[in-house]
């Protein structure tokens, strides 16, 4: 069975799964979701990989469902080893990308649910301002953080070419100014990334593929399958 | 050098990074922090290693700074191989502790994160209810997601023997109900695989270390460095 990414559109974070699909080499289907609607009104194939209705997620060339996109991007990088997703466990390499992979999928992600939940929020919700307030700081303070750790480098985690890392940092960073949150102008070392990012074949085949967009793969895509087509999980 | 680890009391998720190296076999001297002070209160030592004063923060036996409780974890299963703690690099049993890691240290992590924000709110600040409404709402999302995950398995991530995934579990999962936020009973899974965990003797010293309590250590412990005597990290 072929690897099968359920990826989220608008603006989900399986876009850094979808990247790093491509950048693998490995065949590989796609399956789109709508994340505007409810749980209650998702797929029941869906429901039946990520009771959580969240994506991305998984199912390997084993068949078996794989949530979390630390997890994902870890597989994938794995399964692809001579192509510089990510480094061999024991490695310093290895604890470097582990780390910032950690920071974004946990504070930098974080940082932005305050902001989602007050967009989805009743037009007389007040507490949708105290939401936003929460998200301007935390994302602001992760920014900085970023920016820190951008400072001569290359790339989040290696110096030749973007990893894992970098995927998921081009997945997150662009929800900052459409929920206007933060200005990427007051992080120069993180605007640089992300724009070069804009620049590689496997970011643009992801950004075409989100939009709904005739997108030519360099790597292994086979194309979209229905969620009705997806080979449910075991048990 | 020895691996240092900076923990934090009280209730700091580096409860998980000291048990992991307590299981590990490997020497290392751990570095207390006080928690409740601000950042701005902190040790200059702490803050050259992180400067967002965060723990679990390790400085590795090359002496390298290593942030996020996933990565530390991580770096610790690769060092000590035949203990259990984690899984090799390709296998499924990597791809389900990476999964069950990132989800507690995003999802289950995060949730808690609005109400420990109430807790040190002013007594007049009216955002600390709807800050407590959502980390209830969440928290119980998330232990209810994990009970399906420990339906008829032993541990989160191995059948055999806890794995840095429980470790973090039982780091994170104490929190529930002093903050008053869920009640484990309705939990049993997950209560279940608590209650074995406060029997493992490298729990009861980490538990030990956090109490301020004579802890006998049967892994590497070689005693508490104060922050002073830190090795800074170069650069
Ligand atoms: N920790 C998870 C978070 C996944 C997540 O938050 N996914 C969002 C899109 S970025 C989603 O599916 N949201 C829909 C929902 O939560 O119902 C991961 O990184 O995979
Ligand atoms: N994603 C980080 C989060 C670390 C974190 O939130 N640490 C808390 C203790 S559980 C802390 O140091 N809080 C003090 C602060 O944020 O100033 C990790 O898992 O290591």
């Amino acid at each position: 069975m072929e690897t099968t990414l359920i990826y989220s559109v608008p603006f989900g974070c399986s876009f850094a799964s979808i990247a790093a699909l491509e950048w693998s080499g490995l065949p590989y289907r796609l399956a789109r979701v709508e994340a505007r609607e409810p749980a209650s009104k998702q797929h029941p194939a869906f429901l039946a990989i990520n009771p959580l209705s969240q994506t991305p997620a998984l199912l390997t060339h084993a068949g078996a469902p794989l949530l979390e996109s630390m997890a994902i991007l870890l597989h994938l990088a794995a399964r692809a080893p001579h192509k510089g997703l990510g480094f061999a466990q024991g490695t310093p390499a290895y604890d470097r990308l582990n780390s910032v992979l950690s920071f974004l999928h946990t504070t930098f992600h974080a940082a932005f649910m305050p902001a989602f939940q007050a967009s989805r929020a009743a037009p007389d919700d007040t507490r949708a301002a105290i939401w936003r307030e929460m998200a301007i700081e935390k994302v602001n303070k992760s920014l900085a953080h970023l920016e820190r750790l951008l400072a001569g480098r290359a790339w989040l985690a290696s110096e030749t070419a973007p990893s894992i890392a970098d995927a998921y940092l081009a997945a997150t960073a662009r929800w900052a100014e459409p929920l206007q949150l933060a200005s990427l102008a007051d992080y120069p070392h993180v605007a640089r990334v992300l724009a070069a990012l804009e620049q590689d074949s496997g970011i643009r085949f992801t950004h075409a593929i989100e939009d709904g967009l005739p997108a030519t793969s360099q790597g292994g895509f086979l194309g979209h399958l229905a969620l009705d087509q997806l080979a449910l999980p075991a048990g």
